[in-house]
């Protein structure tokens, strides 16, 4: 599966008739996405996923919305706050969100630190410490939820704590030598692309909340990184790893492509553009778009491939072709996005063609809300509904951004 | 998939006709195994897997025995050593094998070990260090590759090199604190089950080289700490974590079986229960290989499942319904070992069903050498012939213990 440097994706298969996405089209995709958000997907996670007795959220749910497992995921501890938050200011001021985002920056704010103030990865049911990473993703999502439950409240108190944990995540992405990295640096420096994504994602989102210029400076830094050292047009690619200038690893993980991240990242980076009025960057950054589908879609089975290795040598992830219902979410954002600022047809083709292979797949009609994981010909690998990585994120984020890009289509 | 306890392995579906492994049968079996070896997988890695120029090993090879990747895992030079070694002393004192261990020999003791004697996870082509782990499995397969080129050549300074790497793997693995663990011990405190079956198995294999009675009381003290805990005959498992104690955690890592793990323990205790003559220790060893197969035979397509939650939850490890190369290779030596033990007719059945299923779909009558990683339904993931865990080490290992075991049957 090797791209033809800036070659356009392909075009659609099996597109409807006659313009892609006229108003009858459009109404009855808004409905879905609409339902689908707010029939399915949440009252799964309100029904299951909320833990009255210890505080915060189950996220091991199977199948049925029964809980396997208890452990709770610093992750989704926040991704679920932040969502509760959302869907209060931005959907409905229902009093039972606004309960559940309290709820959820309860446990975080009291359990979810250690005595220095970093976040940790995974803790019990009852808050007690299980394990510390490395990593600061614990923190992009607790900033999120934090930034969200501020504005759903205008609470200063909440405003400052999310200002103050977004210095120490910008202190530790941008400060060398704060997280150890898994390679010795002295032999192979490397960068990855998901601390800058993250970067981007989290200011944009707070500059929402607090108004300074240097929110706008760190995500032009950002953005300049990425297409600088990530994107390779001469192959089509975005990297997910390089060395300190953007150079090509020869080995697997430098050929590592992750066409879900791309292109999640390209939303991040159009949505920017879009507020900005930002023609050019909107332009430069379809190229991401493009590149995600043409490495990600499968063609024999569709759906988009977890990993590719951008030179086809073999993958070495074992997971490397299953279809995960992530990359699809974001898929789904990015197109839509894209034909929303462009009136581009080809997007519209895209979205139709993603839009069939995700609800095809992943939605399970008979107990509600959507398989994680599946084999690269679309059946289940496993039927669980969340765990540590899987929670009320994702799905519910992209319903809800494509139900609100839906609207204003319709105008 | 539920077992019952104490219930026999379920009965081969299409045996062949008349009583199972015949004369004729073993004779036509011990070919197929010594060509597998020989004429094909040993010359593969030969072929393609040898750095002439750097020293060491290549083990990123593609379908074909290209090279896609030069980095070296550190477990991978071990076990090549300890392949060629073996080879050399028991199959045929080939000059060619003897002059590659001492190749692997050479790389490892001047490139794998750090300033204070603990051995890296990757290094690079030219031996400079990528990653240490807090693990100590490099270790295990350092004192193997030593042991076996100490008993191929004689050589005292090897063997005192072995006896002293295999001291510092006894005392990180057996002084609580040593390798700090993954979960925080003071909230849950937890024990797996593969430092005890590398224990038992590296002391096993020094105890030819260096008469201490030492090994025996280590082997006794591992396999009694096995049975103690981690095998639990109330379900008919064999848990890869557990607490302290043995206590079972009713998470999924608590829950989670590794069929293949399981039988390639009971093969190294069976091993040992037939060096000894130990009738009991062999018989109670039997129930683990019962509990593996009856756990990790996939009854809708054959072939050994990965990882199982034992309590029928739902699978969390991404890769669980994979079919890996050596959970079947650990399969067949454990199966025939325990037939030529018992002479139980089902395990000569469960040898011919692991075989068909072995040879039917992993090895690559194109390009040589087997596949490692297959989906669920026998189809190939990724045609890779090696990465940093898949190397010139268990397939050879089981073919030279079966064509050792065969040819022994037929006398």
């Amino acid at each position: 599966m090797m791209a033809k440097p800036g070659r356009p994706p392909p075009a659609a298969a099996a597109g409807r008739s006659g313009e892609a996405m006229d108003r009858a089209r459009l109404t009855q995709l808004h409905e879905q996405y609409r339902a689908a958000l707010l029939d399915d997907v949440v009252p799964f996670w309100e029904r299951h996923g909320v833990d009255r007795e210890c505080g915060g959220f189950f996220t091991c749910l199977d199948r049925t919305g029964q809980v396997y497992g208890t452990d709770k995921p610093v992750w989704i501890m926040g991704r679920a706050t932040w969502l509760y938050a959302t869907l209060y200011r931005t959907v409905e001021p229902r009093p039972d969100w606004l309960a559940l985002a309290r709820h959820g920056y309860e446990f975080l704010t009291r359990y979810c630190f250690d005595p220095r103030g970093k976040m940790y990865f995974l803790v019990t049911r009852d808050g007690r410490p299980l394990r510390m990473r490395r990593y600061y993703f614990s923190e992009v999502f607790g900033v999120l939820a934090l930034t969200a439950l501020a504005r759903a409240t205008g609470d200063d108190l909440i405003r400052r704590r999310a200002v103050g944990l977004f210095q120490t995540l910008v202190r530790a992405l941008r400060t060398p030598g704060v997280i150890e990295p898994k390679v010795d640096p002295r032999t192979r420096p490397l960068k990855a692309l998901s601390p800058l994504m993250c970067l981007l994602n989290v200011a944009d989102t707070l500059r929402q909340l607090d108004d300074a210029p240097a929110y706008e400076r760190l995500i032009d830094e950002c953005v300049e990184e990425i297409f600088r050292d990530f994107v390779k047009d001469e192959d089509g690619s975005v990297l997910e790893t390089v060395g300190p200038r953007g150079e090509r690893l020869d080995e697997p993980d430098g050929r590592t492509m992750n066409p879900g991240h791309a292109i999640e990242c390209a939303w991040f980076i159009l949505d920017i553009a879009r507020r900005r009025g930002d023609a050019a960057l909107a332009q430069r950054t379809l190229r991401i778009v493009d590149y995600a589908l043409e490495r990600g879609w499968d063609r024999t089975y569709g759906g988009l491939l977890y990993f590719v290795d951008v030179a086809g040598r073999p993958p070495t992830q074992l997971e490397h072709d299953l279809k995960l219902w992530w990359p699809h979410c974001e898929a789904l954002v990015a197109v839509l996005m894209a034909w929303r600022m462009t009136g581009t047809e080809q997007y519209a083709r895209w979205f139709e063609r993603l839009h069939d292979y995700t609800f095809a797949h992943f939605p399970d009609p008979e107990y509600g809300e959507w398989y994680g994981y599946l084999h690269r010909d679309g059946t289940v690998s496993t039927p669980l509904k969340g765990n540590l990585w899987k929670g009320p994120f994702h799905i519910p984020r992209a319903l809800l951004y494509c139900e609100r890009l839906l609207a204003e289509a319709l105008g």
